[in-house]
């Protein structure tokens, strides 16, 4: 059974197992120290396709595809599959799920998503709804690009705290626990303003949710970073993790050598052209699946907390002067259905 | 406990409550034949605000705050929220709820997106992993206009298979088992997509939803639509429900006076200018508070299906040539815990 326990942590008694994940990544991605660990990288960002949206689309359907190969089942024994992306009314996950045959759960948590999608698939196998439950997030370097700022072709110059979205796919499946790694527990988050208007700072405007959520799960479990061996952020980048550092000392949380953020490991900032790391939906999904999951699962990381973090802002709400609200949904990642904590 | 049923339905053994519903509706609907049923109407679209971004935004915290004031209950009590809206990266949704102290989980399901809050946040309270969870669902006719298909100031002509974006907003909120209306069981969707390319006729492109999932449920649980007072659609509108009741009778279902349609119901085509009737993420939601949960809860409506339906489209799938992805995600409604049926 699912015991709530604090304000807004949810426990498991009985934790459902992340039973298989996949990754499938881009050209820049590949080129990255993590580019060896990801199922699939590609030199053709295209993915064959005609335009950015649908290549992103191609790079949903195969990394699911590559979910169920890995995990043995066929489409039609997974109950569900929770998924979003960054593109206006999500159609990279809309349209690259449409034939696959899995019932959808669409989501929209920005580079959240894939947190929310632990959350919820996890909750639905523990209760019984879903036997197999599946979650996807994704984002597509020149798909997000020209969206959200300007055409490739425009050339335009990025400022230093700005981040490079990610071309990557991340998808995980959860089954009733019968192996690790296992999901221990997860918390709701609030969504949080605190005025930042610079949509070339993602980072800092995501850093005050990943620190509201951390707060909150220790405060509800009583439990403290030092029982972790990470404390895994989505894509705050190099300037948002400094900020989670700091909000975090302030309320007496050393998270220090713990910390890592999936935006900064993407990419080597020395020699790749990112600016502050790497960001999009993908990255943190894409990573999770590639360089955390493996280490859960065979021990060599024992406790995580993984917080993926979204800013949820929009070409409109930045035209028009809003701030940049941020949540963070966050994920007790362990090697262990038990114990020891 | 849910118990999974047949391929793709979750039965409650202790059905939760729909604890409280409220809806708020602009100057077109309350001129409408259900006017007088919303919890508030305004004359003043821009709900004081300088924008129709804004304007929807403003529109989803009122309806929240009012669905808090009918219930009851304060903001921290409520566990978690299912929320999203028809605007890119769903601003609606989270600017609107981002002061209220609720933990958000983001959704985007087009116009199905009340019926993804109904099945999610019943799951989630039905195990214990909530005790209070909301859904809400919105939109705004004129925030639509100019993100969908051309400023209103350009007026454009709207062929006769076009709908009329609701300017509304719908909210629910759920508790364990404690009084009529109940959720009964829900049915999961899959996206379907027969290849309509019209953007201009989406209630063609979302009926072969609506009868996938409808055939599912029956084909689920034993049951036929004569166990129903009433099969009710989200905003397949005048085109879309004839086309749902042809494909429904060529699988054997019979509808007819079963069927009831949120964007028929909404306005009255006769008088008002709005060719194939109502649409929008708000329309099914505000409908469903405003003119069924009252009639289930005193028990003049004993059982209903609900399935608001959702057209994955965006404007640039439309404008790639692609055909429009549809979803139905299904609620069993009922005045009873069980027996009858």
């Amino acid at each position: 059974m699912a015991a709530r326990i604090g304000r807004r942590t949810v426990r498991f008694d009985r934790p459902p197992s992340v039973a298989a994940w996949a990754s499938v990544a881009g050209k820049q991605e590949a080129a990255g120290p993590l580019g060896p660990l990801f199922d699939r990288t590609t030199q053709d960002t295209t993915f064959g396709c005609d335009t950015w949206e649908q290549a992103e689309s191609t790079l949903v359907g195969q990394t699911v595809a590559l979910l169920l190969e890995k995990s043995g089942h066929a489409a039609a024994e997974i109950d569900c599959i929770f998924a979003g992306d960054l593109l206006n009314q999500c159609i990279a996950s809309s349209f690259g799920l449409r034939a696959l045959g899995i019932p959808v759960f669409g989501l929209y948590s920005a580079c959240s998503t894939i947190s929310e999608g632990i959350t919820l698939a996890s909750l639905l196998v523990e209760s019984g709804a879903a036997n197999l439950a599946a979650a996807a997030a994704s984002s597509h370097f020149c798909a997000a690009e020209r969206q959200y700022r300007s055409p490739l072709e425009y050339g335009g110059v990025r400022p230093p705290t700005s981040q490079w979205t990610a071309t990557a796919c991340g998808a995980l499946l959860f089954a009733p626990n019968e192996k690790p790694p296992y999901v221990r527990a997860v918390t709701f988050p609030m969504i949080e303003d605190l005025g930042v208007t610079d949509q070339n700072n993602m980072g800092a405007a995501m850093a005050p949710a990943a620190a509201a959520t951390l707060l909150q799960f220790f405060s509800d479990t009583g439990l403290a970073p030092a029982d972790f061996d990470a404390v895994i952020t989505g894509d705050l980048g190099a300037v948002g993790s400094e900020l989670l550092l700091a909000l975090a000392e302030r309320e007496g949380l050393l998270l220090l050598d713990r910390h890592q953020d999936c935006g900064k490991l993407l990419f080597d900032r020395d020699r790749q052209d990112v600016h502050a790391g790497g960001s999009g939906a993908g990255c943190s999904a894409a990573v999770l699946a590639a360089n955390f999951l493996p280490a859960l699962a065979e021990g060599s990381l024992q406790n995580v907390l993984f917080l993926a973090t979204g800013a949820l802002l929009s070409t409109t709400s930045v035209q028009q002067g809003e701030s940049i609200p941020a949540i963070a949904h966050l994920a007790w990642l362990s090697h262990e259905t038990g114990g020891g904590l």
